[in-house]
């Protein structure tokens, strides 16, 4: 193959990029969590509830049997993938986001956990059932940076000050 | 917190879950995808186009331009996410599969090549415009072991035999 190759065609956000960005984490359910194995280091993607605090910023419910939480608690660098395709039309021109993150879990036995705990709730009423057990527990995103790729030959890279509700 | 620790809930694969495996994979039109970032060795996850060969293992055309595209090419571990939520209901009851794999390109020369082109034109007509882009290449997946969640619970451990179509 001869023919030249490609410009990169990641931009920088601009404010629609921004924008379309908070939109995707703030109304974003459930999300495709990638973390690294604990062992392997292989990379691993599995399903998880996703909500926000008061700020915005996304955070999860998660239990101490899964995978991705013994991986979390090894090593907190993971990937949050948001921005689901309707069941019409093309998935792949529909906005996603790719947001790289840091994981921090919620201590149990503190003021944020109540908080944390009652708003999830409220948003999440089945979770009533298990919240409590002792093995679950709240975890915090905390922004890195991400792609966001707003459709073919439509990707953007964010920062964590883009991000910023 | 004193209560004993709950068992570790992952079932090996019985036939439903295998089944019910190979229907998600089968079904699936479009997937979350982990990889190593180059570099850093951060996970990182995006979402690709999935179609599967005539023996039904999954595959991809992807863009060299992509994260995910250079990640694969310098370290081939990976996993997938399949099995999309309805717009209705608990997203976490509905089952899903987390693959993972290794990624071999197709050479873009041979006759696999041509065979795949086709297939993946008839399925995807949009592709049309972009699949003979120099930079694009398909991407078998091939498994080498799998988690499946069924819902609350209801979590197998499934082998690359088991995944076997």
């Amino acid at each position: 193959m001869s023919s030249p190759p490609r410009p990169d065609p990641v931009q920088p956000a601009d404010a629609e990029a921004r924008a379309l960005a908070r939109k995707l984490l703030g109304e974003a359910r459930f999300c495709a969590l990638a973390v690294l194995e604990p062992g392997t280091g292989h990379p691993f993607v599995s399903r998880i509830a996703l909500g926000c605090d008061a700020e915005g910023l996304p955070l999860s419910l998660v239990s101490g049997l899964s995978l991705h939480t013994r991986a979390l608690r090894a090593d907190p660098a993971c990937c949050l993938l948001v921005g689901e395709p309707g069941p019409k039309g093309d998935p792949l021109t529909h906005p996603r986001l790719s947001l790289r993150a840091r994981a921090m879990f919620v201590p149990q036995d503190g003021s944020e956990h109540a908080t944390l705990r009652a708003n999830w709730l409220t948003q999440n009423p089945k979770a009533t059932v298990y919240a409590d057990l002792p093995d679950f527990a709240f975890v915090r995103f905390h922004p890195v940076s991400a792609a966001l790729n707003g459709g073919f030959a439509r990707a953007f890279a964010l920062t964590a000050a883009d991000l910023a509700p």
